[in-house]
């Protein structure tokens, strides 16, 4: 059995590992562009400021890869796969190579996606996507006061935040009116905001970035899209932190999602038989709205690494719908989601109610902090269809919702579970606890 | 209608809270034989180092009862019910009074056990069961060096940091063989009695206590179960903390337990038409064995108290089957439980797995720190019957499991779950997912 995986990142490295522990006998290749073995990119915001070092994301390198045989080709491109002959053509410095295969994972990937502004392709002008990226920009970062984020999401936040424990000056300009609007409703997204105005990021929401000036660049242009009004800022450095686009072009003759995406199901199968995908190249199917919608996180690029790795070995694994968990800390506030926001799920179509709580960590004599959580609930059968919190213990309280969620869990059931207490972990009715009863009661009184 | 509830602690005066929020008209008396509201006992032994006042432990005060128009009786004490008559007799100082109710929510809680020791009766031995208790220990704490707990139970141990934390020196004295016996399995109590020598703490375990010499008292004597060995041990101060016995012996012509403890059922309905039962005082049934169990927690007091109220207003309200959730904070480390032990599930004569991970809190390259877990499963169908962890974190990755438990989730399920991924939140396969996994599989190899 020749199982060739295209890209050693998270997704096809998992895939990697998968394979080889349900068949010690397949011979498995990873081809791979880049010459570090599997790294963790999401750790790249974190390297920057050196919390940890270049070299240590990288998880499983290149003699890992070779302990365990599975055969990994460094420096290589896949450039196009006959699914009907099961070959692909592979590149290296204009050199070609043709590999067979009986199963294919296809984990190429995404690459950042870079937005219509003049000037971009000047000095300056950074991506955080690969360790060579991190590199560059680590080495820029070291001259250099003002830096601009252009997009606040995950990166762009964790990016912003490094560079300002760094000590730079450090603006962020986002195009829609608050940060981390994949993760939070707006109402939540305004205390994430706050976090940032406390810890001294300056951020212009709502704002269009139109020009990059100066070579290297000296300064950026951004236009108010409600008022019109253009606004020049010095920077030294820009990170662009505004997505991905899917690596997949060079595959035809597979179903592929309106932007690209490869469509996978549960166990992580695409339209072509033989052939697997997984991590960022692809699009898998929504929990709650049931809609496709694109994988860009770590979480599920080695669940659906897995699951590529262990089916296409002849194995048997599946992997859950998705629920969206993610999760950081941006300057000591943790934030974690699950689920679609409020807005998404309206957006959908669906009926829902929702119910917001702000509550103590621990019960209030031992004076703890405060956090904030929101619940979403489906109408009129009350399950759990959604979660959002800031705040302390923000990531653990979202594993319980997610579980919920993955369970077909109420919020009727859920405000009653024995939560975990004591006066120094958390108080006996949890506020996560408060905010289902009170989406519960919404959902009891609209009967 | 009249609401009579026998007890103003947690259990009680969450029923009155909920008995009032379900009827703004129904009369509703608390009878309370101490005088200080609604406080926290398990707040205790962190007021006793002065993380938090004394009355800074009242969470409700006698006041705020009578603004919500619940009259309470502070100082009266129940001394027998007609339950076909339906009238109370309470006393205070010799004073008699009879009260009528239409029902009746008895949580009168429980009170210290005091194990045969000869000499227990002497000055400078304490419990840590009430407000008083408390003052009096805080007190004579101060003038002494050497502290001695009888019990490593929760509050023995949370006891035994206060003291340590004071500056005394603290011995702990356990009959079983390992601390938190009835939270964790012998393995993972291992890592408790680690915590406590590292910071410490001398514990004896597998010692019975026979003797408390001088009065006050100046030695301690206790005697190792397996050699027979006896050993003289210097205390100023002992606090016995091994364990409460229900305060129900007025009660007559009420199903009991084998313990006294009142039995009540989801609905925190008694054996008797009209009589509810919540706290300390009552057994429920555990969702895993089956079996009733003694109800010691404020998690169960206060989610009885909830339904016992609600349910005597003529509302409606069930509580889930005991999951036995618990979790404390020591010398900063954290531990959570949640379902029966490995132990206990065998005693019950139930088939299980089970599987023990020790991993990291975040990816390995972020350098975070090791914690254990250990998950217990239904054999064959894999049913999550428990969950163990030593380890930053604990107490809200268990409540991801008690939601397992709750919904009768598989770990075969749940080790799949999209768990909350960051670099400086958790590792995208969370020790959690793996000891599922590992459980998982010892299911699929035995089928």
């Amino acid at each position: 059995m020749k199982i060739l995986i295209l890209g050693g990142g998270a997704a096809g490295g998992t895939a990697a590992q998968f394979a080889r522990k349900s068949d010690r006998k397949a011979e498995i290749t990873i081809i791979d562009s880049e010459p570090y073995g599997q790294y963790s990119r999401c750790g790249l915001p974190y390297a920057l400021r050196g919390m940890v070092d270049d070299e240590g994301l990288i998880e499983f390198s290149p003699e890992w890869f070779g302990k365990n045989r599975i055969e990994a080709l460094y420096g290589w491109k896949a450039v196009s796969v006959d699914f009907n002959e099961r070959k692909a053509i592979i590149e290296r410095d204009g050199e070609k190579r043709e590999m067979e295969y009986d199963r294919l994972i296809i984990a190429t990937g995404a690459r950042p996606w870079a937005p219509p502004i003049k000037g971009i392709d000047v000095e300056g002008i950074f991506y955080l996507r690969t360790l060579d990226d991190l590199k560059r920009a680590k080495e820029y970062a070291k001259g250099i006061e003002k830096a601009l984020i252009v997009g606040a999401g995950l990166i762009g936040l964790e990016s912003a935040e490094s560079l300002k424990e760094m000590g730079k000056e450090v603006t962020v300009v986002e195009f829609l009116p608050a940060p981390l609007l994949a993760m939070f409703d707006q109402d939540m997204a305004g205390l994430v905001a706050d976090i940032l105005e406390r810890n001294g990021i300056k951020a212009l929401y709502g704002h269009e970035v139109l020009l990059i000036e100066g070579d290297p660049v000296s300064s950026v242009i951004a236009r108010d899209r409600n008022t019109g009004e253009e606004r020049r800022m010095e920077a030294e450095m820009v990170i662009i932190a505004t997505g991905n686009v899917p690596y997949t072009e060079i595959f035809e003759g597979i179903e592929k999602g309106p932007k690209g995406h490869i469509k996978v199901n549960e166990r992580a199968e695409t339209s072509v038989p033989g052939v697997y995908a997984a991590g960022d190249c692809t699009e898998f199917t929504d929990a709650i709205t049931g809609q496709r919608v694109p994988m860009g996180m770590g979480t599920m690029a080695v669940r659906l690494g897995m699951a590529a790795g262990v089916n296409a070995a002849g194995g048997e694994l599946e992997v859950q719908p998705y629920l969206g968990t993610r999760t950081t800390d941006l300057f000591g506030v943790k934030m974690a989601a699950v689920g679609p926001t409020e807005h998404t799920v309206k957006s959908a179509g669906l009926e829902y109610v929702s119910a917001k709580y702000t509550g103590d960590t621990v019960p209030e004599y031992m004076k703890g902090e405060k956090f904030t959580v929101k619940v979403i609930a489906s109408k009129p059968d009350g399950k759990v269809m959604g979660a959002q919190i800031v705040g302390k213990c923000a990531p653990w309280r979202i594993s319980m919702f997610a579980e919920a969620i993955s369970t077909g869990d109420t919020v009727h059931h859920l405000s009653m579970l024995e939560t975990p207490y004591s006066p120094v972990i958390a108080p006996t009715l949890d506020p996560t606890s408060i905010a289902c009863t009170m989406a519960s009661m919404k959902l009891r009184r609209r009967r």
